[in-house]
């Protein structure tokens, strides 16, 4: 064995970076509700989502959180209002307010937010998905 | 006059929040290379550009990036190497990466990034654009 051989030396060759297919990564997803990280940009992260029906109220009182539609139709209720998105839409949910997404059948749902969100935020419960998982 | 008319006090009627139509974003922007504010998230912003062409070399040393490709096809040359993206695509170039976008064509692009930072990065020069432009 040569010194190049040996795994985390500094002779390992890296991977050449590459571009990330979201499609593609979304078709990788195989349950409902369950975010994926697909990117980080210092602290926050990309994750995708597939999504359909209602999820819960809740809210995120330290930061805001962005929504870009990839796929389908999403309604997000707001107090006193809904704003509806649909594939090449996004919205940014500011922190601490109330919001219940709602898939109008199956939405392809990307989301940007820090590291370490959860995505029941205040509400917590069965529904809360474990975070940090990559696709 | 009453009260409720006078702009700016609290009986103002607010906009009723919207969702922000990329596609349409983009085809308010007039000029290439000048990204324009759609968003922002925190202490982050999301940025559209119409590009086409080559860019100059430049990084940015505090800060990762992030490319999302919305039309076309973008390769971004890093030191070494060349990432390609086409629609659905998108790539972080990590802080302090040395990086040229070149669009293949006419590309509609959405960075991610911090607000305040510069398109040619530690660059400047002519080909810096304004910033805090929002469309």
């Amino acid at each position: 064995m040569t010194l190049s051989t040996i795994p985390g030396t500094a002779n390992t060759p890296k991977a050449a970076p590459a571009a990330i297919d979201l499609a593609h990564k979304f078709s990788l997803i195989d349950a409902l509700w369950q975010p994926r990280v697909v990117a980080e940009m210092n602290d926050y992260q990309f994750k995708l989502a597939r999504i359909d029906g209602d999820f819960i109220w809740h809210q995120h009182d330290v930061t805001d959180e962005a929504f870009i539609v990839v796929r389908g139709h999403l309604r997000i209720d707001l107090p006193d209002t809904a704003v509806h998105l649909r594939a090449g839409d996004m919205f940014v949910v500011p922190r601490g307010t109330p919001h219940r997404p709602s898939a109008q059948g199956e939405v392809w749902l990307m989301l940007v937010e820090p590291r370490g969100v959860a995505n029941t935020g205040d509400a917590g419960g069965e529904r809360t998905a474990p975070n940090d998982i990559w696709v």
